[in-house]
């Protein structure tokens, strides 16, 4: 078993960590055969009671049922099971996929003998085609019946075009004991919606009240996942759910003033932040990994934008995959951003080497290390807008030949 | 003399049309070696005392010094001279590119005998050198004292990456007079801001009124300029001029209720149409173009973007370029656009055949015809969002390995 897809993996793949068990979770993986596979595609995650969750989901107006059902249900905090469907997004199915979602709710609820809304449901895959309930209720009753397993079984049974696995964890003190995250990502290229598309899992046995794991979730969603683009196409399926279990024993956290808080907030962004770059790691066709920080805007917000707006440029992209230092683009993808900025005060530099200074070319540029920069698979991008204290960094890929090889020969 | 570079003309290119000259409009041009090469790249365009002006540009904030000085003179309504200099965009160059391009002005008013204002320059090619004020000098000098020449040739001289040369041309009887207008246009990929980038120039012997000129323009420019991409990015440069003679003999139209206004309207949006989608057809790798029609939208600006999200997202026009009618990326791209949009709703279309109806996909769905019309060069989307009446239409290229390549490969 493992991710099935016969390309090579990216070239910035990292290995998959060594990851602990999260009391109170418990991981099993099964073939309900959504697609004419061998692997497995049906992940069950059983989560004990009184578990908290969070939610961040995709802004994509066209969004899934899964989707519409899941930002309800983080409301009430409470969680019991997770079920991840691959090979089949059911976005863009109407009733009949809402119908799918609901049948899996309550089949796996009279099993626990918890609430349907208690069960969340995610689908990757293709987009149009309602989610078969025959498939899916033979699945999860395999599911039920199988061995629990390990994250890697678990992280390769969520992935769909992925190249590698990719898992994250953290460790945090709060309140004398120590609690662990545990992450896993599936997601290549920012994304593909017909494999449809980023979801993410983080399990802590950290006992956080809902609320405060909200705050946290979506504190951590605006400086990692909210600052990665692969091409700037947002998927109709993205989710990033977070639970806590509560094991570990300590006071549940309840508000930044609980004692461990930010230390968990903290761990819980780490892993987020992991997560986040091993999805740009496993961009459609990246060859490059690129990292680009602004200073001096006029908020964070807008040094976000800004970087966004380099990040999402063709031209910066296509630019960086050539290994050549063409400031001018980022120059233009300043200031297309619609955020403040004035030509006068920007500062642009590569791997540290300052190219433009206060809106003219530096005089005594030396090309020479930015050349030797930019041959490697780590490119720094540095903006100052010279405006005032608002900073960001975000993270993406190159634009290649391979990002058009596998989107153009890629047939629905 | 023409377009030097050595690439093939774009699959899509449109022979140069035959157009007349205009009356009170004389070209010329000249070499002024902005590179090392053989061709003319200075083009003087000398205007007849009274010529109206209106001129639309870039929103991008790291603009040139000639569409800063650009957007004052247009105010004035008044334009004696255009000068466009091809192989440096004298963008991000301070105030030494501010002072070439006073010189120029000075040295064409002091010829013509006019106020500096009424000399507009333009220029484009790489970002980051000063124009060279020597060369600008020498190469005004030999377009003053040049034969006048064609719209071929000039047309040639203001192109950079083109790989064709573009020019579009209307009547409309105006106040019982035939009027022509006249429109040369450079772009390649909207926009490659190296050889910073869509400069648009239309001459018309008409007489209209500076005011109304402008409105007519600014019009034009939201169904026809404002409705084009090829990869999202914004140049440093983009500007089009109109300019008015007056030779007509016409009474001069101040406003829609002049007699004759209509037709003058159409006929300058006739021109810019023609012309935004020559530069779409000149797109960067392109080999489809792409035209989207959204329907049902909430407004027509609504709709709009609606169709620049379908037109921006990678994804789609991979998916163009690889002949695959997927759907599913363009419920994506709607979804993604921030715009009021009901999935339960929506419909998408491919040459006519609709493939998803009010949220679901057409039940008796024939692929057959749809792949058929994808394997031409001339590619339909229509998407209907079953809210309102607002209605736009947009055109793009689609996204291939020839963009990678002339956008990787390129050292800046």
């Amino acid at each position: 078993m493992g991710i099935v897809m016969d390309i090579a993996p990216s070239p910035l793949a990292s290995p998959f960590p060594d990851m602990p068990p999260v009391e109170g979770v418990t991981l099993r993986v099964a073939r309900a055969g959504y697609k004419d596979w061998g692997r497995c595609d049906l992940t069950f995650v059983e989560l004990t009671e009184g578990t908290a969750v969070a939610g961040v989901f995709t802004k994509n107006v066209c969004c899934s049922s899964e989707v519409e059902l899941g930002r309800e249900q983080v409301k009430a905090g409470k969680a019991r099971a997770l079920v991840v469907n691959a090979g089949n997004s059911n976005a863009f199915t109407g009733y009949r996929g809402r119908e799918a979602v609901e049948q899996i709710m309550d089949q796996v609820a009279a099993h626990l003998g918890c609430a349907p809304e208690a069960v969340f449901v995610s689908s990757t895959g293709v987009i149009g085609v309602p989610l078969p309930k025959d498939k899916a209720k033979a699945g999860v009753d395999a599911a039920l019946a199988a061995q629990p397993c390990n994250w890697r079984d678990a992280t390769d049974t969520i992935g769909t075009t992925d190249t590698f696995a990719k898992g994250a964890m953290a460790t945090a003190i709060v309140d004398g004991k120590t609690v662990t995250l545990c992450g896993i990502i599936k997601g290549s290229g920012m994304i593909a919606p017909d494999m449809a598309t980023m979801l993410g899992y983080i399990f802590t046995d950290a006992a956080v009240e809902p609320a405060f794991l909200q705050a946290c979730l979506s504190a951590a969603n605006l400086a990692t996942f909210s600052c990665i683009t692969v091409d700037s196409d947002t998927s109709t399926s993205d989710t990033v759910l977070a639970f806590a279990t509560g094991k570990a024993g300590n006071t549940p956290l309840t508000g930044f003033d609980s004692a461990g808080a930010d230390a968990f907030a903290a761990a819980l962004t780490d892993v987020c932040r992991q997560l986040a770059q091993l999805v740009v790691r496993d961009g459609e066709g990246a060859q490059k990994f690129i990292t680009v920080r602004v200073t001096g805007a006029a908020s964070d917000d807008s040094a976000r934008r800004v970087g966004l707006a380099i990040a999402n440029s063709p031209l910066v992209k296509t630019a960086i995959a050539g290994e050549d230092a063409n400031w001018g683009r980022v120059v233009m993808a300043v200031g297309k951003a619609g955020e403040p900025a004035d030509r006068d005060t920007l500062s642009i530099a590569f791997g540290g080497h300052w190219a433009a200074r206060n809106g003219l070319p530096v005089a005594d540029y030396d090309e020479e290390p930015v050349a030797e920069h930019l041959k490697g698979q780590d490119i720094d991008v540095a903006v100052d807008l010279g405006l005032g204290d608002g900073q960001a960094t975000v993270w993406t890929c190159d634009l290649t030949h391979g990002y058009i090889s596998i989107n153009a020969d890629y047939r629905s």
